[in-house]
């Protein structure tokens, strides 16, 4: 039985993509529709054909690479993949694992001399970062059929083009309308991004469900007076109140009401060390596998926001930033991947996808699934992103044992 | 008895200096030691020139109209006075209406033939206000002795150029020694930049203390992390421990155990809405008028943000930025005061500074205190700052009535 994935090839092109798209300092940069992520593609698609893929390109810049074992074959595909997009200064492996792994596997069964009973495909999606161009996870929204194509490559750059001329000028904007393969179902490989299944001693996320993502901005408007004169029962200090919300989201994650609540921006106005701040603006960053226990987070909020607004005399608003519901993935490929783990003899365990991935754009249209691998200390976007070897190639096996079983439906 | 002072002259003088040195777009900003600075100190010493004062610059550039009702008299002088520099976009009554008033009750006395046993004189001190060149209350800590003229004239601009060459270039280098006067009195009449004369309807306030003056820099060391990937009891969010402090400092202040606590100023890093924040700094304003209960707080809050960091596994700093100790006027010139509200049957107050003024650098050398009067809506360091003309009036009768019994001591 075809089983075992060439390691060394997986890991030497991890490695090799790494090394493309790097500043005149060192940096990995691959954004959406750069002269990097070029290179990047290039260099992917080079390794598609050298497999004896099919390569399709979409409307989009979606990039596809299928065995199709017959000329002929009909049958939906499996499909596995994710992105090679990158953040600016950002590690090797997030995305990228997901695509060259799934290479790896459909190059391995090839070479093997297995015939799946459907085509089995490679995918990375354009812009899963969302860095040069908004929203994230566009590619894979594109052929998912959440956004239309003209809207899509309508989008502003950061630094100014359209993604649609950025994907003319870098030569992928393929024939294909995205969408054209129908996959009969998607798994995607992907490190965990976060420091659980290091935390405790596991090889291997079987990922049931990601998380519902809620972004909103919210600025508390005050009065700006004079920190050394204004006593304290005639303030209107919209920083303290501020402060009164982020301890309060705080103290609601860690009482276990909602999965994970972040305050990671913040700004004052006027921000000076004498003066009581007149605004205080911050986002929030909301997160629950569960849509209602999601729903009632932001209802908690914003009564707190109501309620201090009133008391201290501040006004409050919100805005909403994003908005994704909870994903519930495939219950038949997650126990495909449960039992090869336990075949493998992998230490697993279920959870949850805290990141917002291609994935869940994919599982609106197949069953789809994800497989996790450990994140050393955690931590992604990053250049101290860290996944050993061996879990590496431990999650392609899995994925190999997935996506052969899927082929076989 | 010459009582009353030239209102109408008084108002106008306030006016005519506000129109001096304003930006193309109207903004008043005579910064220390700018030609907007000379432009408004020309103006000064044209008027003192007007009123027969002897004009005598020292070599910071504090400038002092004395008078001497015989040239002979040795006696030390009655100083009123403040500053005329501002900050940029300010209101024309901060530091003006305390060196015009001064000039006012002075001309007023002179031209009414009285004649005091003590010269009376007006200063108006350089860079009170600590835009353009750090620390503040320059001009009056130099003539108290409590910085080194060399030092003083060696700071550095935020433009560029020192002190003492800006004083140079705009004709503002004296031949006089910082402190040559040695006052016998100081009293500076001043609006209260806060609410609680309007608040409580009064027209006068009678400083008896000047509130000490804390100032910090906070910095929380946490570690960044994917805000949907850490599970909550795996965080070190600075920004959730910053907010905590604020939160314990605002709620330590409205408990009455410090005047005032002000957090101004907060920054996030990397300040992103889906990374938990690595590092939070945020300064804190703490003011009290009694040393004891500002000590504590300062202990108070130390001992909380060392709690925190250990409890929340974060690394904490503190930098000190400003420390003043709370000053006591003078008993017996807070007495002037209050008869003389009384006499005039104004209603008044006694109340502490909550901002830093000239006189507790002069509260080092003489027997000072100060006269407030209301400040509408609390506004100042604004071009909505505003005393009525009633309440400016009165404070200057006060004024007279104090440095005339003073001028007979």
């Amino acid at each position: 039985m075809a089983g075992e994935i060439d390691s060394g090839r997986l890991l030497d092109r991890i490695h090799l993509l790494g090394q493309i798209g790097r500043t005149a300092q060192g940096a990995l940069a691959r954004l959406a529709g750069s002269d990097a992520d070029k290179a990047g593609r290039d260099q992917l698609v080079a390794w598609m054909h050298e497999a004896g893929l099919e390569v399709a390109v979409d409307a989009i810049g979606n990039i596809h690479g299928l065995w199709r074992p017959d000329p002929d074959m009909v049958a939906n595909p499996v499909l596995s993949g994710s992105h090679i997009d990158s953040v600016i200064n950002a590690g090797i492996y997030d995305g990228c694992l997901g695509v060259l792994a799934a290479l790896e596997v459909v190059q391995t069964l090839k070479e093997s001399g297995y015939v799946p009973r459907r085509p089995l495909g490679v995918v990375a999606f354009t812009n899963e970062e969302g860095v040069r161009f908004q929203p994230d996870m566009l590619g894979s929204l594109v052929a998912a059929g959440g956004m239309p194509l003209e809207t899509a490559r309508a989008l502003k750059a950061t630094d100014g083009p359209t993604l649609g001329a950025e994907l003319d000028r870098i030569g992928y904007t393929g024939p294909h309308a995205p969408g054209f393969l129908r996959p009969q179902a998607f798994v995607e490989l992907h490190i965990e991004q976060g420091p659980v299944l290091e935390a405790e001693n596991l090889r291997l996320g079987v990922v049931d469900t990601l998380q519902g993502i809620s972004w909103q901005r919210i600025t508390i408007e005050g009065t700006a007076n004079h920190a050394g004169t204004t006593p304290m029962p005639l303030r209107h200090d919209a920083g303290a109140v501020a402060a009164r919300v982020i301890t309060f989201l705080n103290d609601f994650a860690r009482a276990g009401k909602v999965a994970v609540a972040t305050v990671g921006t913040i700004a004052f106005a006027p921000n000076a060390i004498n003066v009581i701040p007149a605004r205080a603006s911050f986002t929030v960053d909301l997160r629950d596998p569960d849509e209602t226990r999601l729903v009632e987070a932001e209802r908690a909020l914003a009564h707190r926001v109501a309620a201090l607004g009133k008391v201290e005399g501040v006004r409050v608003a919100s805005q909403r930033l994003a908005r994704f519901q909870p994903v519930v993935f495939d219950a038949g490929i997650v126990a495909r991947i449960e039992a090869s783990a336990r075949a493998r003899g992998l230490a697993w365990r279920r959870m949850t996808s805290g990141a917002g991935q291609d994935a869940q754009m994919m599982a609106r249209v197949c069953p789809t699934a994800m497989i996790f691998v450990p994140s050393h200390d955690g931590i992604s976007h990053n250049p101290a992103e860290f996944t050993a070897p061996a879990d590496i190639v431990a999650g392609a096996q899995v994925l190999l044992d997935v996506m052969r079983g899927l082929g076989e439906g």
